[in-house]
């Protein structure tokens, strides 16, 4: 039988990571690109660049809290973030179907000029494509971003160590409800709103205070308990993590228990897990904090001897979870 | 009635130009974006960059001379080198749709893998989403690439003077009619291969033995007569071509006079203009002739006083036809 693409091969989770190695590594074999974070450090005339690319599918395309334009700008964005660098420059590629309405592009491009504005990166060149009515779902934006290390090397994955505490920037969850809701046509009493936002003013003010910051990442598909796992494999630790300690709003809590999901799997576009040495974990907390989009960051955890590639949660009654890695595709089309 | 995105606002020919004025630089005001050339020249840490993206999605994705996988690499490659710049490093991100075969998209990404090699690029990181099945059509990849300038200044579409040598490559049309006949299941009695390939190798060489070059452009979407029409409008300048000095293929000169088609606004994938100054047209020429992917390099016209932007061709039995640029979409997802 054939084997055929999945809507879980696009998921950020197991099968994601399976075809990557599988097919993507087995041909394109560069070092960086084998480091599978969420993007690579190259140099170019002596300079140490980071370099990042994404492509957004999100639907529906407007969502309380964002739309594809907007969301483009922050995914790459907060992708060069992560690498411990500081995104100056971002290109767009749009992929229309024929008959979108001009309109609704025009806004979409507003809004990712108007993210662009905010987030201080210039949008510097572009390409755009029509496809016939039923080759495309309206409107597909890719970004690829480029900008400046802020440390003398790369952040990765691989960075986290015995001991190590773990930060979470905010609230998770938002992001991956809002969609499905606004998907779904589901109404909650309090309204979830996507947590889209660009993370590299909140990097830069954190690498500056606590330079000695080991991982960050941002928890996109698969959420928080993915994005730990990622690192729990690449470092070769174990995370344990206080259920009590991880930020989730109530709204979203309650939607969640309804629904029968967990925050812990739901896209975030706007929040940072940050591993950091146990000694600057209260400093780091404290600069986070002290930012608007970082006020309700928390420390969850720590990393462990254990079983390398592990994460445990403590549950609120005291028992222990394993978190796997997303299995299984909840909701295509997030980001 | 509400405006829409029609196939042509993707040709590359007046109505991309129109979306692009209309709607991009409207919210997009960057100056690099503004020249509406290939690419753009950023600055990171002191040093120029250049930069530049493209998606691509061609139907049918394998067709005779390449697939999807090969062109994506080529078709960036060659835009940063149109900028007068080496690419270096390619972002490479796959959108597919639910239920592709998983062997054709290793086939893709072997393709690619050996394209970057044959280039001396390295894809260094990359993103891959699934959408539903009718969300897409089997596959599309962006690519984006960052090189160095090989000239003190980029190149620009702009740079075209009055009394300067209009120089093609090689044959053109090749790209285009292998696409419709591929598509179409047409069968010539000589077979029409693409002709994508890289430019860099036979750009670096143009460019270290005639520094003085004025303007690159491969020409693409539109063909010829497209990349003409941008260089004369960009420069304020009238060109004016021989048409028999236009190299073109017995094969698809016969296809397209059966087709009632026009090879000079077929697309191209592995061919360049240059303009360069009327005393150095020789050597330019030269140079490209001796490079095998230069062989069939001719001179096909000069820049004029005439009246800008415009492009005349001087037909062969000695009247003048005018050159517009593509107006309607002959063939959508040629690249």
């Amino acid at each position: 039988m054939t084997e055929r693409i999945l809507l879980d091969h696009g998921s950020g989770g197991m099968a994601s990571q399976r075809l990557i190695k599988d097919i993507f590594l087995q041909h394109l074999d560069d070092p960086a690109l084998r480091s599978l974070d969420d993007g690579a450090c190259i140099e170019l005339q002596g300079r140490r660049l980071v370099m990042s690319t994404d492509t957004f599918t999100v639907d529906p395309p407007v969502f309380p809290g964002g739309d594809i334009g907007s969301l483009a700008v922050h995914g790459t964005v907060n992708d060069v973030s992560m690498l411990g660098a500081g995104p100056r420059y971002l290109s767009c590629a749009y992929l229309l179907e024929e008959g979108l309405e001009l309109d609704f592009l025009e806004r979409v491009v507003a809004s990712m000029a108007d993210a662009a504005r905010r987030a201080g990166v210039s949008i510097v060149t572009g390409d755009t494509k029509v496809v016939p009515r039923g080759a495309a779902d309206r409107i597909y934006i890719n970004t690829t971003g480029v900008g400046s290390l802020l440390l003398p090397e790369p952040l990765s994955g691989g960075g986290a160590g015995e001991g190590d505490a773990v930060l979470v920037s905010g609230s998770v969850g938002e992001h991956g409800l809002a969609i499905m809701a606004a998907r779904e046509g589901l109404s909650f009493e309090t309204p979830v709103q996507s947590d889209s936002a660009p993370l590299n003013r909140l990097v830069e003010k954190l690498l500056g205070e606590v330079p000695s910051v080991r991982v960050l990442r941002d928890p996109t598909r698969g959420g928080l308990a993915t994005a730990l796992n990622e690192i729990a494999a690449h470092s070769g630790v174990e995370m344990r993590i206080e259920e009590e300690a991880v930020p989730v709003q109530p709204a979203v809590r309650e939607a969640c228990s309804f629904l029968g999901l967990d925050p812990l799997y739901l896209a975030n576009e706007g929040k940072l897990v940050a591993v950091v040495p146990q000694a600057d974990a209260e400093r780091a907390l404290k600069v986070l904090q002290a930012d608007e989009s970082g006020r309700k960051a928390s420390r969850i955890g720590s990393a462990v001897r254990g079983r390398a590639g592990r994460v445990v949660q403590r549950t609120a009654i005291g028992g222990d979870r394993l978190l796997r890695m997303l299995e299984g595709e909840p909701l295509p089309r997030i980001c």
